[in-house]
């Protein structure tokens, strides 16, 4: 044992293709805890990829139904490294009672102490029927576009994107975070910040699988189109078909798969 | 939009490679609620994948720190298809008040509630030093050996695999779900309820990535390695680094990288 070899705090070894071994300075995602408060109280702390926390805080507010209108928030500003404090406006009321089921959020999750599907769909207005529609050219042309403007993901391999783009195919937001959750939430919080919600003539691409919390974070956002790299879970298609959003998976051009509201796509 | 085509509620439009059109039936992944009673007591409900759901509980109060030994469990069973109820040794006391921050799990989250980093390592047995040591060639062999026996997983992708080998890459359990927390709770339940935790001289190989919930079970399971086919987080880094845990990640054959405590395998 006294030869075997040690790794330094930021080192990692590396077994290359060729069997060789190599001491290298690893670049690993950064998850770090995030205390969302409002007023001088603690709502929630969350695990997450720091960087754009005051979109994060907004995208999660919104996500949980407390705030809906821009004047919503009176004032929302990074305390430190670690803690974004929110005023909220006047009218907004916080059910501190019912908040207190948040505790610490891990970075994998983005639905802790939901109660149930239906009562999530209510907080949120539908979506209207076929309000935008795109074609197949523009689906197959986003996950370049994604993978494009990632900054982080070529680096580590460990970190998820959430792309926001228009029925043309211009991307209009990407945001990257270890939890695929706090992606969509800072994409979500990007634009109520930027006074553009609600994005209803537009199209969530997420990197990963679509998890139930993504579809619903985008109803959040009243996102019609959700698109996914990977799979999508049943929940996420039951959820999607109920409240009128078009899901599609495996978008992994030329293929994908259409699990829902597929009116949304011109297929010719 | 008259001729827009419709999806029936089984069915999925995929877009070939020639891009041709098919309605097909598709196969998800299936996500549903659990509940976990202890005796008439709702203690969480956590989404997973049906299957396994004895060992998804006991897995569970392992990894929250609540059980430790065999007979701390009198009596755990399936009340009905989404429920267990398990009645615990006398000696075992549950902490309601602190159980309440549970509410319901989402799939992808393996660790809602928690304090602080410290505060759960303090839960477990320490990992003995170098207890066990691993060849490159096991380690090599180990992913073909998960996905051979996975089930679900080439049919949906929507799946997270999880698999104990010994040190001689021998698979001794191998179980699946939506949520990659809910795999490893499951492989660490069906140890304890086969009276042979600890697993201090396995390997937990995880199909994803490795959080640092994936890092925590591994160590109310006594895993002193713990390999990942994609990216650890940060912070699953820094716990395996102070709980004695080997961690590897990006374990695609002939290459990975070893994180921490590399004299658990045997490099030359």
């Amino acid at each position: 044992m006294e030869d075997a070899p040690r790794i330094g705090p930021e080192k990692i070894i590396r077994r290359n293709q060729d069997g060789s071994l190599e001491y290298l300075q690893d670049d690993l995602t950064v998850e770090e805890p995030l205390e969302i408060r409002i007023g001088g109280k603690t709502l929630v702390t969350t695990m997450r990829t720091p960087g754009h926390d005051t979109e994060l805080a907004a995208g999660f507010l919104i996500s949980e139904g407390m705030i809906r209108e821009r004047h919503d928030i009176a004032e929302i500003s990074a305390a430190d490294d670690n803690t974004v404090v929110v005023n909220l406006g006047p009218r907004v009321k916080v059910n501190w009672k019912d908040a207190q089921r948040f505790g610490t959020i891990s970075s994998s999750c983005g639905l802790c102490g939901k109660t149930s599907v239906d009562a999530i769909r209510q907080n949120f207005r539908d979506i209207r029927a076929a309000n935008v529609r795109i074609g197949v050219d523009v689906l197959l042309s986003l996950p370049d576009k994604l993978r494009g403007a990632q900054s982080d993901f070529a680096r580590t391999g460990g970190i998820h994107a959430a792309g926001i783009f228009d029925a043309n195919g211009n991307l209009k937001i990407v945001r990257e975070d270890i939890g695929r959750h706090n992606a969509v939430d800072k994409v979500v919080g990007c634009a109520f910040l930027n006074g553009i919600l609600p994005l209803d003539s537009d199209i969530l691409l997420v990197s990963g699988r679509a998890s139930l919390e993504i579809v619903q974070k985008a109803l959040a956002g009243s996102i019609p189109i959700v698109a996914a790299v990977s799979a999508p879970s049943s929940l996420a298609v039951e959820f999607a078909r109920e409240s009128n959003q078009t899901l599609i998976g495996f978008l992994r051009p030329p293929t994908f798969n259409i699990y829902t509201h597929v009116e949304r796509v011109i297929l010719q």
